[in-house]
């Protein structure tokens, strides 16, 4: 019934996570009604992020050069946070509290997903832990989930086994402004385990 | 922080009505992680729309040729659905209850927007209207607020100045599985007053 043209973007835009295909259908429309060039700007830039994105080489975040600007700044090479993906590294940049470098994993060890170690950027890692006589801690910072764990646990076996650099990981606790009736019992048990003085 | 090409993208899709700068970096970052070249295929199928979708010449619905699929096809002359927007059409035609032909108007009347009748599709329904002896009944599906009903009330002045076609409205009513203590007052006034003998 749609316009070949109008059917092909719906699909295309309810392929994105999230978007089903009434919000997509909405969101064509609503392209359709935009009078500012919107739809030939977004496809402009979608084309180019494939063509212009590549992993640095150092730290294997999303750039446009060999290595990204973290890896090109001075910022101090004393620790390295180590994150699942890219999105990870915007959310702790966000804090400002880390004045560090990051390495990205790219994923986290799923047996589920058939991920395996070799399937991450783990040997670069540890590499670059080796070669470098600066790094005093690695700082893990998987999610909180059952793979995550799991990664987190295999990096600091990894880690300790070649090279005397402290492991640490984020803090479990509740979150800022959490109401303690919604938490579950797993968050609630750390939180009680990991209390500090005040 | 963010490469440039990313940075775009994000502000290009969060644009969008309905996504914020979060969703949009989400979508973006899960766009890059996509193997399945998605982000090309999102960006090929947007760089089509406006150059591929116009307006039909008959009811201003959008398609690909001079006249859409419904103004090329055998449906009835007899009733013209006349309604603000494409994607109207799309939801009174999920509902396959209406076997007649479309008008779409491209808004509303709205002062405050500074959206006049000359700004919508008037003067050719009023053109279509006069020059066609098949049309018995104009049906106004304008949205149930306050410009919906303006310009419902404009229209029905306008038909029965120039012809004597009849013009009838929606039916206004509670919402199918609605939960009545959230209706709002206007509604169930109006459900109450148009209520039908069972």
């Amino acid at each position: 019934m749609l316009p070949k043209s109008i059917q092909t973007a719906i699909d295309a835009l309810s392929d994105l996570p999230g978007i089903g295909s009434r919000s997509a259908e909405r969101l064509v429309f609503s392209l359709l009604r935009n009078q500012t060039g919107l739809s030939d700007r977004l496809a402009d830039s979608l084309g180019k992020l494939s063509e212009s994105v590549r992993e640095c080489q150092a730290c294997h975040n999303y750039c446009e050069s060999e290595l990204c600007p973290i890896c090109q700044s001075s910022r101090e090479h004393k620790r390295i946070c180590v994150v699942e993906s890219p999105i990870d590294v915007l959310a702790i940049e966000k804090t400002h509290e880390f004045k560090g470098r990051y390495h990205v994993l790219h994923g986290v060890i799923s047996p589920m997903n058939k991920v395996s170690p070799d399937d991450l950027r783990i040997a670069s890692l540890l590499q670059r832990l080796q070669a470098s006589s600066e790094t005093e801690e690695v700082i893990l910072a998987m999610s909180g989930n059952v793979e995550g764990e799991a990664t987190a646990l295999y990096l600091t076996d990894q880690i300790h086994r070649l090279t005397n650099i402290k492991v640490s990981r984020l803090a479990r606790g509740i979150p800022s402004g959490g109401d303690l009736d919604y938490l579950d019992v797993g968050t609630l048990s750390r939180a009680l385990i990991d209390r500090g003085e005040v």
